[in-house]
């Protein structure tokens, strides 16, 4: 007898219900996607480890999933070589290609390969696993899927606005509310600047984004025992204690970082989003205090990716639900200079599928249409009985509905926990009876009533 | 500079188009699969090598990709071992995982480890990638899509004739005409009953299979030639002149096959598949010189996975292309026997996507609707304009209408060029006139016809 078998850890299958509310998630992104003219492309699950190979740090080099090369993978080694067992030096004589780990290196690998296809601005979307050798826990898988759009080739911030849009459409459409936290890399810069702390950017939004928690007095000690003088800190306060309306806070802004034209810029930029976007909302300038709509807040404690991100910064937290960011994205320089093609900018976001999964269960927020599969079960009585249903089965499929019939004529009872197992709402009954008067009993499996009803009257019933 | 990128041979990148045209294709599948009750699962990329090693012969093991194990591979490996260079054997000991080779294994794999989840019959599809390290050749991919659709626990042939309804329906939205082959392994073992040469069948239909070619003078030397008696051979004629309408091939073979129960068997079974299609077609019995619709052709040469079918076996040819087989399919037993869970039997499909995507595009099949993206790019003349053009996009879009701005205001020739080069078939042109009027100026791409129009004309323009 074999032994049970399992899945290697860190993965998952995902059943008929989970693939229907994943395909739910999907289609919705797909289309506003669509909407707004962006274009699918797919790459390859491989990719030469050579592309892969130094563009997410070490931590990332040691995650990546490496395929062994086919035949005899130990030729050219030599007997040193092998008896050193140096797993990480010998993982690249073993193995040439790896997993993808995002979506993004790939796609910066697709537009060197392919620019000359391309027409720029070059609006792509991407749906498609990446793989990580991460630690597995709950809710970090090894296998997950990535919903990436980026425009690449155009520095016009209008590129931004629209992606705040999909932002806020997608999230409409799952009838998640949102505070979409808007920030600018710029911003960080000016700030560090009119300190003189280039390198301490990081440790002062930690700080600020403690605030809340611990005070500020104490957060002011963290920064004091982070190395930052006494007078930077006092040039920081009006920052660390930033609040108000967005309006409130880019004029506060705008005061503070006078001295730095990068800051300015930062502000500037963050000023045309919010103003753009609002205008086509037809709404005053979006704000945190805004119920009636997904939120929009400026927050200076945003600073994922920040070796990564050079103008504007997107995250969006759900407002009923905890859990962490959902999406994120930002503008980027320089996406293929690895590649060998310098100048390309561009700007992305990512939904975060599995996140959005949860949160839709947790709020149950699934439309029934998008779960449903199976509309109509025609039970099956006998060859007789089967002929006359599988006749009207074939209308009923031609008119669009999806139906099915039991294969067997196996008993009622399992006939009906076969139906209620696949959630199907209606089913189609057709003895002796049924055949004479050339009708059908449909039951409404929620309501348990019963009707005798032609087949086009049948139709009618399940599509009103 | 960084080396020109490249990505491993045998894999692909699909470009915006080449999408659009898969999507279309696993759109129509996936569609009539709903149709006709079938619930999508997705089982992960990666599986134990212990689930995939020894399903698919010797041959299928070295075609394997296997994952290196993250951290120290070379723990427990003694000096002696390593230096053995025995590729095929240490591969077990650095690799734990491999990737998915086909979707029948991860399949039995599922179904046995949630056994306890699933209602039978177990109606599902699957479209997900399988990776095989095979020499990539003109064709032939070391990535590549499957699209499977099997119904497993339940014996009855409704669900042989139902997945020939499907083949039917979804060539026919394709509007790729093709010829539906069927045979039966029953048959088959039948014929070698009652020659007495259990072992030669494979023999037997590649032999018969040359009857057009090399003639039946020839036919019979290369059947005495692979050891098969005289007497046998004599026996034969009859089978391997098989011809006429499927009718007649029926009635000639429960002559031949009336002293072999398995063989009769086998014919009853064709016999009840071609008849319940026909019925259910509203036609006669559906046969080879038929049309109008798809053919369908009763082939004993069909011996397609013979060690793995035990009943029905379908493949599916182009009529108007010089291709290989499109989709294949039977009915096999014990498919989860080896996963320690015996008894389960089941029935199946496999729709050939790369190659369906090559018949279509050779036959330009693909619906426009289909393959088309953006509908409508507004040119960018500037602010004012790129302002005004926005709030007709938003407008736009809320209708439905997939519509986008050029971001930038460069050249007209430049965003023409855009406009063309992604194939949008109007473009708005927003100029100071324009937006005095209220009014925006439509071109058609097609005709190059110019009109003014406002925003609810310019909707109703293009979604007539």
């Amino acid at each position: 007898m074999a032994a049970k078998p399992g899945i290697p850890k860190g993965t998952r299958d995902f059943s008929p219900v989970e693939m229907a509310k994943r395909n739910y998630i999907f289609n919705t992104i797909r289309d506003v996607y669509h909407l707004y003219g962006f274009q699918q492309i797919e790459t390859p699950s491989m990719e030469m480890l050579s592309t892969l190979m130094g563009k997410y740090g070490d931590e990332g080099d040691k995650l990546l999933f490496k395929i062994q090369n086919s035949g005899d993978y130990f030729s050219g080694l030599t007997d040193e070589e092998l008896l050193s067992r140096d797993a990480a030096k010998l993982a690249s004589k073993f193995c040439e290609k790896g997993l993808r780990y995002d979506l993004t290196v790939p796609f910066a690998r697709y537009v060197v390969m392919h620019r000359d296809e391309i027409s720029f601005p070059f609006k792509r979307y991407q749906i498609q696993p990446v793989w990580r050798a991460d630690r597995p826990q709950k809710g970090r898988y090894r296998e997950f899927y990535q919903c990436d759009a980026d425009v690449v080739g155009s520095d016009s911030l209008l590129n931004e606005v629209e992606l705040m849009q999909i932002v806020d459409e997608v999230f409409t459409r799952f009838g998640i509310r949102v505070c979409i936290k808007i920030n600018n890399r710029k911003i960080l810069t000016g700030i560090a600047e009119i300190i003189n702390e280039a390198d301490k950017i990081v440790d002062i939004t930690v700080a600020i984004d403690k605030l809340d928690k611990i005070g500020l007095e104490n957060v002011n000690k963290e920064l004091a025992e982070k190395g930052i003088s006494a007078e930077a800190i006092d040039k920081l306060q009006p920052i660390i204690l930033l609040q108000g309306s967005n309006s409130e806070k880019l004029e506060t802004l705008k005061q503070v970082l006078a001295s730095s034209e990068t800051g300015l810029k930062g502000v500037e930029e963050c000023e045309f989003i919010l103003k753009k976007f609002a205008s086509l909302r037809k709404t005053e300038m979006p704000d945190l205090f805004d119920d009636k709509t997904n939120q929009i807040e400026l927050d200076l404690t945003l600073a994922r990716g920040l070796n990564y991100y050079t103008g504007a910064i997107f995250e969006v937290k759900a407002l009923d639900v905890q859990i962490g960011s959902i999406t994120g994205g930002g503008r980027y320089d320089n996406l293929t200079g690895v590649f060998g093609m310098p100048g390309v900018s561009g700007v992305g976001i990512s939904f975060g599928a599995d996140r959005i999964f949860d949160v839709l269960n947790q709020l149950e927020l699934y439309p029934k249409e998008a779960v449903n599969g199976t509309e109509l079960l025609f039970v099956n009585f006998g060859e007789d009985e089967a002929d006359y249903s599988l006749s009207v089965l074939t209308k009923v499929r031609a008119a669009g509905i999806r139906a099915e019939m039991y294969p067997d004529s196996a008993k009622m009872k399992k006939q009906m926990t076969y139906a209620n197992a696949k959630n199907i709402p209606f089913v189609a009954i057709v003895g002796e009876n049924e055949m004479k008067e050339n009708k059908v009993l449909l039951k409404n499996m929620l309501s348990g009533e019963q009707t005798l009803l032609g087949s086009d009257e049948l139709i009618a019933a399940i599509r009103p």
